[in-house]
């Protein structure tokens, strides 16, 4: 039901092609479900970098003038949910400043977790800020005088910086890709016409036709230009941290990310889940879509028929009014109808890839029940969400995850479902190929891959754990 | 392949509920899928018809002062792809006038087969048409001075047309449901706290959580008004002409209809189909979501795993700006992205409801074959479409139709698979629990339930077997 | 203080010229000031009409993709606000329908008195009627079907009408426009390019630099084809009546209609008000636009200098968000600020050319005092106003003309001066040239010179005098 | 015909009143005719700065629901056409940031000629600039570490930017304004129930019935806050230099700037110009509405009766679609409409305050011609403009300008008028009461009050006199 979740950010690059912004339009399109807050692409001539940014979603922000007036070679784009910052257009991304080496672009995707740190130091040496994005802090070190050269000046910023960050630079006529050491969030390269491609998830490739080549390393710089792609690498080695969430739900199961098909590991989920739940039932659904591919391979393992159990409507927009006088039930079914006639006197295993607060989740439950269902097993494919996120995501505050506040039979008990069952740690990490190691689990295991230092603790604690996530205002609170 | 049709039209309608236009919208949402060209709502307090339209989905053409503005406790509601009249603002319905009984407004679905003649009749008796839609039509017959009660100059009316046609009628106080004597289309009724609920889905009664109660009849006509609802069968017993198609492509997998669950009639499409064109193959996939019904049945019948081969990007929208210099496969993967990692080196065997011109269809297998697909079979769950239809649905003339144009093989190779399979007439028909003979399947057949005479068939001939199904002016020519 | 008044309909035509649609654009355009609320076009190329018609201003109206579509060769025009009907997309006009001849579309400018009596002896004859517009009946009664020609027809049809009515008819290929015998609302012939135009008035020839011809005739009909120009003159000959209003406030000061400049005319009506009124003074100062001629004739005529007291602020628009918490004074200076350094100390005519509700007219005054001007004279150049127009003016009911309530002591009191003038009934017709007879001076004598029969009459008493002009409803009541 | 010029900017400011947002709406909007191209407004609580800006007109950027959620007692606005930086939102004022003593918001009026300069240091020092406006550079220096105190800090910043400035500052608890020492551009102090008011034309507090104090001094900071008001004046004495072009054509008639009403000082223009420019005519027409004072003072000072020769067609707006395969003339019709009835046959004198270009000035007076008038004598109420202006007017270059390359003969041919007269310098500086050593002439005497370094001279030789004054590209262009 991760559906409650906002998602966060997408990013896009390209170099050397000539219809640069319209391919970067089509990338960002594939990578709308990565943020559907607002979106922006800069695009470079070589010379200038021309802007065009956004509230809302790709389709909606650009008109086919925005995209002809784009003309160059280069591009970078980005599509938003932030985790930092407030939902204005002020901070959509990319951010595009002129500073002493010229003009450059910035976009990124993740959570620094030493930005108000920095932010506060820059500050007293001056420096002012129109945003409340990472970007700019971002940006603002780049600009240090200090440094003779621009990769100098690339190198100390990106080692200044602490946290999540996958993110994309444009220069007048070069195009920078950087992954975190932990390598947290994804980031592909791949090769169209000749022209280098980066992007966040391997279907803005598919999307484009574009080969994919391989993924950008933690801890790498990729710099492309007119003399082709070079790599810095300016940490120490360290183990890696991906984003275990990325493949329960962020990311599209067409896409490969972290050496996995998404598809493939949720449908492992599903079979694993199938193997540490079973239960005797006559039918499995899927939650859809993002439970379709688990919900699968539970069937699979198991020998329960699949079945489509919720019709969804696809119909549902922005705009759709709420009927305020009615029931939360009535709510859920204008998204996701039961199918009465394969549901009636059916003992039903559903299937999801998470449960965040748990309310939407009783809602849907109690509509198969309706529908007449005889029993109802719930199974998820990942485990309790108990811990909150600083690498990106925006989950709710402890005091609102119901696994925090519940035990698993109040949880049962509250859903209304004859059993539960969550995946374990193990069984989740037992899905992909890689070292289990190399994943950060942290929301559920509570086991933070990366320090963050006393005083941003400070910050985190005050924010997260108080149950305040969200600030009321959007605006920076006046400095003492 | 069917999403190559426009859908033709959506009917709801209800009586006394304190929340009439309100519970019109969210029961016009969920009929959406038969109509995104235009939505219109008509209410009324007992004295006062008001109406609300506009072109697009209902969404968007209501805002929430609309229905706020319009109090009253019985209302109907249209949403329209229409296959007579043209795509304009003065073609949306319902359809409200004043008359000498007050008046009244109407909304249709279906295509009246004598229109033109009645339309020629009325002008000639010194009648005004200010749109050209079947329901002005109506409302003229309607308007007649010669009958004394307002119901014996609907019976008359009802009698006169012919053709396909369910209607809702509102006047100040009643709400009158019809239903042509074939039943081509469907027209449900449910009751909800005690109001009357009339839907061309069950789907529409489910978002309510109303009660189905029953089907209306062919060729009855139900009037509600204070005293409660009461029946008229004007017409001689004839056998019903369900439109087979409904349950094929056109109405919602979790509606019943014609006395059958759709996604359980797809389900038999489907295992029909694996019984007729089996193949030994590793995966079934469907493409979303007109084929997951049928595909899930293949799986079920043949044993091959189901798969979802297709990743649907849901954002699609009106305004997606279509990359104009690429290829057309391009603009497939938009839709569609293969999830390669699913379909590499397999045999795989594609499910769809329906071709019709075959080139989409075309596209979209290319992808597969390009995402590393060994052998693709594919299979349908309708026989090949040969025929035009003249009771509402807008299929291409026979020279666009691939199955009037090439043969099996032909296709085959066109669609450049390793095997096809249609569905037989006589399979498809196994699929549904009533008499056979029940239903209408003159699109495969060419067997036209309803006769219609010489002049009719001089316009129809003219109009859908000429090639010109598709007049390129909206506007209606000039007469001599 | 006129502009309290909404006005009411602007009427273009133009015959065989390739631009049609364009140029009616441009003649609408500068008919603006006759209609704010709704704007439509319609043209034909011979063989097909088409309509576009939309809520709002010409300009907000019409895209230049809506002007490109519209291909053809003659075109009629209206801009609307309508004094019958109520203000919906629907009422908009022209009015276009198909009926036994064909296609015709219709543009009205005026009040039939006999409407409600026509519209309901149409519908007991089986008529349905989709607007409140007098259009709407006046095409209804040219579908009659006894008719051998379309001559008769129309002949007849302009026969059954009674009241107001400047007509302009648009078919397949003639052009039509069309007088009341008493020549109630202007309407002018001209010549472009060897291209027939007619229009409400003769700014809209000069906007397109046409030749004024003349005049429409009272009770004329010309018929405008292929063939050239004709006309018909089916009534008895009459005297005219033309409404002194539209010299007053309504035309455009650079119009000539009724045979006058409409500046000139204005600027003698100044001139007899400085006669009628003289009084010693500093400064004459207008009403900004509507008083402005009429103060410059009473300047010139008293030799008393002419002065800008009102900063006319253009920028006023629709959307203007109004200081909900201020007074209404405070509103006033939204549109005009008083120059007090021209208006400090001084004795100070103010001219405007009619007092309606008073209260407008009182909040200016106000701010000119405040400003400082040591005395104020009011001028107006018009007679009280104190009856009711049937013939297609909104005034307000006779309970908010203060002209009716007040006595002229009352109002100089009301609106705090030190002297008020009206000019005189007689003093007004001396300004035009033609014969004093020739005009409707209704609302100020409440001589009405088109009798209208008892039924009308009680309905207009009900409706008119009762104070009750405006029903809040803007749908038709239900019928008994 | 200044209207050829794109104005340039409005400030508004307020401290003390709990409407402080919907106060600086209706202030903007007095202002609307400095600055069409974009609006803002910041408001502060006491603790936040809540921005809210626009492309577009004050009436289309702010709706009501944006008003209501700017709460605050203090506020800042903004209206745009800048000199400086290009038609984008990002360069929209007021401008807002963070940095170490909180949130600061600026907007500014005029034209730094250091800002370039600035800019380049301050970007050798690591700043990193988002916009291309003189705001930012002002913001940065403002943020300077190196002050104790806010007040230091602002005095710096103020005494290092040169040229033309008056600016309005907020911060959470202060609202500052700030005037250039030469005083080019107006600025001026109002109280309202307590509250004082900034504005730059005293039209903005007559809207507000706030009482006009004072104009701010040149060279003068004051500092408003919750201890009242309260001066600075950090610079020297020097003599002020305030832009006769605000009273020639820039400021509202009803507005009183550098001590003079600008109605009465445009009428001693007319009059002087009467005095230099005598000729035998019948009448006098101002091209409305920037000629009309003049006009009216040639008027009064001749005794030639003035008269309205020009018809303005108010409705013409932004979106307003030009008739293509039309003349030029054609063009100006629809903006102007002359009043045959008044000028055929007549000897006309045609005053208005400038000529720029020259091209609309000559339709405009053939328009007048083709209407009838036997002799035209053109007027001008300023000298000939020959200089570009380096303190915030945006002229056109050298090159454009006709005066710089006709002779005033030839001018008199291209304009095909009987007569031509320009009023001279001193009889220009003749009109206002103050020191006439106290105003910039730069643009028609070439003496620039401001010298400008060797670099700052070559920037702006380059930009302005090569005849490239507007850049096509809206952007920065590459650093070397």
């Amino acid at each position: 039901m991760s559906d409650e979740l906002k998602e966060y950010c997408g990013l896009f690059g390209i170099y050397g092609h000539p219809d640069a912004a319209q391919l970067s339009y089509l990338g960002l399109f594939s990578l709308q479900h990565r943020g559907e807050e607002s979106a922006g692409i800069v695009v470079t001539d070589g010379q200038i970098l021309s802007k065009h940014i956004g509230m809302g979603l790709v389709e909606d922000v650009f008109k086919p003038s925005d995209l002809e007036r784009m003309k160059g070679y280069a591009a970078i784009g980005h599509t938003r949910y932030s985790t930092t910052g407030s939902s204005m257009l002020r901070n959509a991304q990319p951010l595009q400043v002129d500073y002493s080496r010229g003009s450059i672009a910035v976009a990124h995707n993740g959570n620094l977790i030493n930005a108000h740190l920095l932010r506060d130091e820059l500050e007293a040496h001056g420096s002012i800020f129109q945003t409340t994005i990472d970007s700019e802090v971002i940006l603002h070190l780049l600009a240090n005088p200090r440094y003779a050269r621009f990769e100098e000046a690339l190198v100390d910023t990106i080692t200044r910086i602490k946290g999540a960050f996958s993110i994309v630079f444009l220069r007048e006529d070069e195009l920078i890709g950087v992954r975190d050491p932990n390598g947290f969030r994804p980031l592909c390269l791949g090769l169209l016409d000749g022209a280098y491609v980066l992007a966040s998830e391997t279907c803005a490739l598919d999307m484009l036709k574009a080969e994919f080549v391989r993924e950008i390393e933690p801890g790498e710089i990729v710099i492309i230009g007119k003399k082709g792609i070079r790599s810095l690498h300016p940490f120490p080695p360290t183990n890696p941290s991906h984003c275990i969430f990325e493949h329960v739900y962020f990311a599209r199961p067409d896409s490969v990310i972290f050496g996995d098909s998404v598809h493939l590991v949720r449908q492992k989920l599903g079979r694993q889940l199938a193997r540490e739940h079973p239960v005797d039932a006559d039918l499995v659904i899927p939650v859809p879509d993002s439970g379709n591919s688990a919900a699968l391979g539970y069937s699979l393992e198991s020998g329960i028929p699949f079945e489509f159990g919720f019709m969804r409507n696809h119909y549902v927009g922005r705009t759709f009014i709420q009927p305020t006088q009615q029931s939360r039930e009535f709510q859920a079914r204008v998204k996701f109808n039961p199918v009465s006639a394969a549901l009636k006197g059916k003992r039903v295993i559903v299937v999801d890839d998470s449960i965040v607060r748990g309310t939407t989740c009783k809602t849907r439950l109690k509509s198969i029940r309706d529908a007449g269902a005889k029993e109802i097993h719930m199974r998820v494919s990942c485990p309790p969400i108990m811990y909150p996120c600083f690498y990106g995501i925006d989950f709710p505050t402890k005091k609102e995850l119901i696994s925090c506040t519940h035990t698993l039979e109040e949880i049962r008990q509250f859903l209304e479902v004859d059993t539960l069952g969550f995946i374990s740690l193990e069984g989740m990490l037992s899905a992909v190929n890689g070292k289990k190691a190399n994943y950060c689990t942290a929301c559920y295991s509570g086991k933070y891959p990366l320090p963050f230092g006393p005083e941003a603790n400070k910050y985190i604690l005050e924010r997260k754990f108080s149950g305040e996530a969200h600030p009321v205002s959007a605006e920076t609170p006046k400095k003492p």
